[in-house]
């Protein structure tokens, strides 16, 4: 018999389903899954010689010897984008509002094909530091409500260059998603006295089982309740609700077990297709930012659409054990 | 500029961004999109010959030969089945309870390869009674707070067998998701003194841009914040909280519009991958039953798992008018 999981910050079920018992070898190689590789460098939009594809620099880091290192650059099909004022439109009974707002692309690297995990610990900590920078600079925008960090790698899990990128996107309202999620914390801290995540923090400490690395700032461990195979989160050890106030000698750590958990995730499954999103907000100070990781092993079919509710067919235990017995 | 639309039911935006506008033939032939199929049926375990594949029968249709025209089976690889008390067991702070209910596999037809829209109308309705009598009996089990009828159809829709079935879950605890649309429901009923899907069908049916195919009982239409292109919903005229109290004529006529959509999807975007999911429920006579088809024709990235706010590349006018322009 399956197993029923309760998250216990958005209050919803997970069904941990393991009769089709999977190893991590049932997921390598499957279609799409990988990314796709184009060997034709020159038609690269994020490719040295090729920045004219993109409009102008956001943001530029460059190394010692002038060329850059990591660009930030507007999206060219942005979901959200420039200036509009907050106002809702009625059809009929309906609403809308104009999609005002960011949508801003981290070019991570020059080299085309190396993916984040295989890039120096440097290259890393420069990406995270390109989130803050344009984090804090997007948060001054008086149009945005809520800005997302995320990552989409491999073709399954959304992406459609395969040069290493990140994206940033803000947007003018806050999503359902976040509140259900601020709330479910305020309620844990009105009965138990304690920041959910905190506590998460201190029973996975304790048990261990589903922990798969730590430093002296994070954790990173396989979620009680996670929805989908192998999911990852990386927490900070100190409750902080914002991602943007990480200091240098964090960044460096996080920096440390983000990669060390993307080349795990690597080595046990095969470069799989993944997201991941760092979850952060400055609506609650009750929050505590951190980061999701997110494979794409398998497809939320109807009863996912229809219910919120997944099927997760590897038990969150033996991924963190399958995770911890690579070494990167 | 992207336009935000406001869900009523959930409370949740959608983003409408047509910039990288999209055609119904930019969908067409994806990898992978279409049904699988099988040649060989001797290995299909829904075909006539192969029933010993399957546990007993839990119902048969048969037509006037004798032959069975619909079974009913347990699923082999059940996500929730059998009975357990409901414990929740803790695991320190955590809490799981055992995936107890039902998970069954409802075989439409006995001709392997032909899909439902290409049904006779009539085995249509019978698949739609095999659907009523199967939830009045699992309703029945104590044990079960939440059912969801549901079609998986094609890979990237999350089907591993392509001889058309539908499935029926019975969970024993209600999905959060389930919850909030009750809670939205409940809202605008205070609000307006209406019912929000009422309010909806009368909406649609005045401006009629989207609406796509109606007949005496349903209508069917593109929702104005639909998170998917060319996602649809069938609504019944008459408001009821349980899908199981449907007549014989309504079923005649859900047939007949479910047939008509799906035929229609079929010709617009070649045999795409799809779901489908029967919204109803028990809890709320406040609720207003509804079958939901979601086309699966681009990918969930991070920015929908981080937020759960969608991002549409079809703008639901201009699918509604897609659908409706091809005849089926």
């Amino acid at each position: 018999m399956s197993q029923l999981r309760k998250d216990p910050i958005t209050r919803e079920w997970v069904c941990i389903s393991t009769d089709r018992a999977k190893r991590p070898s049932d997921f390598r190689h499957k279609e799409e899954a990988a990314l796709v590789r184009t060997s034709d460098h020159s038609v690269c939009p994020f490719c040295p010689g090729n920045e004219s594809a993109s409009a102008e620099s956001i943001l530029v880091y460059s190394s010692d010897g002038g060329e850059w290192s990591l660009r930030v650059v507007p999206n060219k099909f942005p979901a959200l984008d420039g200036n509009a004022a907050r106002t809702v439109t009625r059809h009929g009974i309906y609403q809308s509002m104009p999609g005002a707002g960011a949508h801003e692309v981290v070019i991570e690297t020059r080299e085309h094909g190396k993916s984040l995990g295989h890039l120096e610990q440097s290259q890393v900590e420069r990406v995270l530091n390109a989130y803050k920078e344009r984090y804090l600079a997007l948060e001054k925008d008086p149009q945005i409500k809520y800005i997302l960090i995320f990552r989409n790698h491999g073709k399954v899990a959304g992406a459609s260059i395969n040069h290493a990128h990140s994206q940033i996107i803000g947007s003018p309202m806050v999503p359902q998603q976040a509140l259900v999620k601020i709330k479910g914390i305020e309620l844990y801290e009105d009965y138990f006295g304690i920041c959910v995540y905190c506590d998460i923090l201190e029973e996975e400490l304790r048990c261990g089982e589903r922990v798969v690395a730590q430093n002296a700032s994070f954790v990173a461990f396989a979620p009680f309740a996670s929805r989908h195979p192998y999911e990852m989160w990386i927490l900070p050890r100190k409750r902080e609700a914002h991602f943007a106030r990480i200091g240098s000698e964090e960044t460096r750590d996080l920096a440390m077990i983000l990669k060390d958990a993307l080349l795990r995730l690597d080595r046990c499954l095969g470069n799989p297709p993944y997201n991941y999103m760092i979850l952060t907000t400055s609506l609650s100070e009750q929050f505590h930012w951190h980061l999701e990781i997110i494979p794409r092993l398998t497809i939320a079919a109807g009863f996912e659409l229809g219910t919120g509710i997944y099927i997760n067919v590897v038990a969150p235990e033996q991924a963190a054990a399958d995770l911890r017995d690579v070494s990167p």
